[in-house]
């Protein structure tokens, strides 16, 4: 670790964004949710997502984007399934509600299925589907977001980088937990590149007439202006590499998280007023959780996954390569050394949280 | 269309293979099924998995890898699941059946999903997502299949091209119907490549040291043989366009086709005797339908879906685009153009079907 990061212990961490929200009126539990969400995305080592992003929540609640203490509700009921309305809560309060609920419909009748509307970003998906992992339960999390990708064909923004996150209970192996943006990549990394000064590989993103493009801050700034051009979905541009899978997978992932849901398609986030004041994000989720003994006894099942991922990572490796990966697998490690050793924020992050405290006037334990 | 091509009316097709069947000891109404799922492929353009793989199934039910009559059994059932032996059948057979049953349950309960172990090669996936749509549910059709694809990192086929497909009830636009395999592409696309003697993107397939390779015959032959590479997953090789997302996606499908349906996972299908002689194949599916007033009334839902698929189809095309399409869309076209005019058979798969008729003593109405 060099000196581009300052190490931090993932509880303090944890502690002071908790505290920064508590100051911006979220009740104290759904504050340390909102806490945990993010610093669950840095001990991934997922840090586009993580604690760097503080600013754009605290600027939510400013801006009366995201609300502190709204009242959800459900809207509509089955003893499978919920419409829970997030109010415009922080999207980690909603995303944690609904999860909650899926899970406690899956424990008592199988399966249980849940759709959230007028929510907000809720950080990484993975964090809604693996709350299913504790209780022996296949947990399933999508949300949509800011439309950052352009569909087969199209040159402008319509869907979200819209992720599915699939968890699913193992044996003694590591569990499986896809956790993936149904683009090549996240705007995050676009963003960082550009930081950077450095290209990226034709094949991640298209400019403003539809055509690869390999200058990441043009493809930013076009994205965020709407002026064309954006993240490509996963399998590239048109056809021949499978694009049209991506596309199509990030479609489904709007359909049930905005549609289903009756928030709000990709197309239509993020409104703003007239004026352009912005207005609540109608972010939507969808969770969901199955129980194994549907099909067959639990025990049968984690014996016939350990057997899976043991095939799979024994099987012969490219040349070149070490080590044949389960997804989730390279996170969990990450947040077993993370959580012993402290986490790596960027300096630029630390010092920005420390302004932050500053500002919010909460003391900064880092 | 030109003269490569034998143009066959969809009826006398079906009614054909239907007949072929039926001299295999196949009862009229399975004989039937098998005979539309395979029309079905042909009439939506998906000639890899159409009448051309006739001989497949014929070979199958000689061979006694495939079983003409078996007892398939519901093993475990709750209200919202089942867990169905195929007991060797043809897969569309045990396919339909399983829908049928998760359909039932979805109508009754709000969802139903089953699990189907012993099964076959079931054909094209979309098929029975579709079978949803006319009672107004999202349908879900997955099925593992003979391995072909290289895990992210590997060499060897450890994985099935393993189909997602997923229908959602629409409006007055076409539904929405994903049909894909997590694969770049299938194996079917390489045979016809390499017959053709073109070469292939490097991005599709890996050769036996797990480098990209063009030469479509030789992965073909290295796959069929097990002397390593393969199909790449979506999003190519490596991670750096998300093949790690392919594979993670096609691994998702194999968990819910083989491991939860208590079958077998991928590197487990197709086993033989130590002889050599091929045994039943042990192919898995995983099928699901779900009620949209789980959530929300039908009609604003479907109202909702056109409004989001009208969005997409309008937006702005990239330089030289003229349509954007939604999943399933050009298959829909294509049918309805099939249906009226006749299926544009190659001339070899045409000639083919008259050697089998003749083999099989079935009049050939073609």
């Amino acid at each position: 670790m060099n000196s581009d990061f300052k190490i931090v212990p993932a509880e303090s961490l944890k502690n002071f964004c908790r505290d920064v929200f508590i100051r911006l009126n979220v009740p104290p539990d759904d504050a340390r949710t909102v806490a945990e969400v993010l610093v669950a995305a840095d001990l991934r080592g997922i840090d586009s997502h993580g604690v760097a992003r503080m600013r754009r929540y605290v600027k939510g609640l400013k801006d009366g984007i995201m609300f502190p203490d709204p009242r959800m509700e459900i809207k509509h009921e089955t003893p499978l399934s919920a419409l829970l309305d997030g109010a415009a809560a922080l999207g980690q309060v909603a995303g944690k509600k609904g999860m909650e609920i899926a899970v406690a419909k899956a424990v008592e009748k199988g399966a249980g299925f849940v759709a959230v509307r007028n929510s907000n970003h809720f950080g990484i998906a993975g964090y809604y589907s693996q709350m299913a992992l504790a209780h022996d339960l296949i947990g399933i999390a999508l949300t949509n977001s800011t439309p950052d990708v352009v569909p087969t064909f199209g040159r402008e923004v319509i869907l979200g980088t819209n992720p599915i996150s699939v968890a699913v209970p193992g044996g003694s192996e590591t569990p499986y937990v896809l956790d993936m943006s149904t683009a090549v990549i996240t705007s995050g990394k676009l963003e960082s590149r550009g930081r950077m000064g450095r290209k990226i590989p034709l094949g991640w993103a298209v400019d403003e007439k539809g055509e690869p493009c390999d200058d990441p801050a043009r493809v930013y700034a076009n994205m965020r202006g709407k002026r064309g051009g954006g993240l490509l979905p996963l399998g590239g541009a048109g056809e021949e590499f499978g694009g049209h899978k991506g596309y199509g997978l990030g479609l489904l992932v709007d359909i049930f998280s905005g549609v289903l849901s009756a928030s709000a398609n990709t197309t239509l986030l993020y409104p703003k007023t007239p004026e352009g004041k912005p207005l609540p994000s109608r972010v939507g989720h969808f969770l969901g959780a199955l129980r194994v003994d549907l099909f067959r006894p639990l025990d049968g099942f984690k014996a016939d996954m350990d057997d899976l991922i043991r095939r799979l990572k024994n099987s012969p490796k490219a040349d070149g390569q070490e080590r044949i990966y389960i997804p989730g697998e390279k996170e969990f490690e990450l947040e077993k050394k993370y959580r012993r050793e402290g986490i790596p924020l960027y300096f630029k992050v630390f010092e920005d949280l420390k302004a932050l405290a500053e500002e919010a006037e909460v003391f900064f334990p880092l």
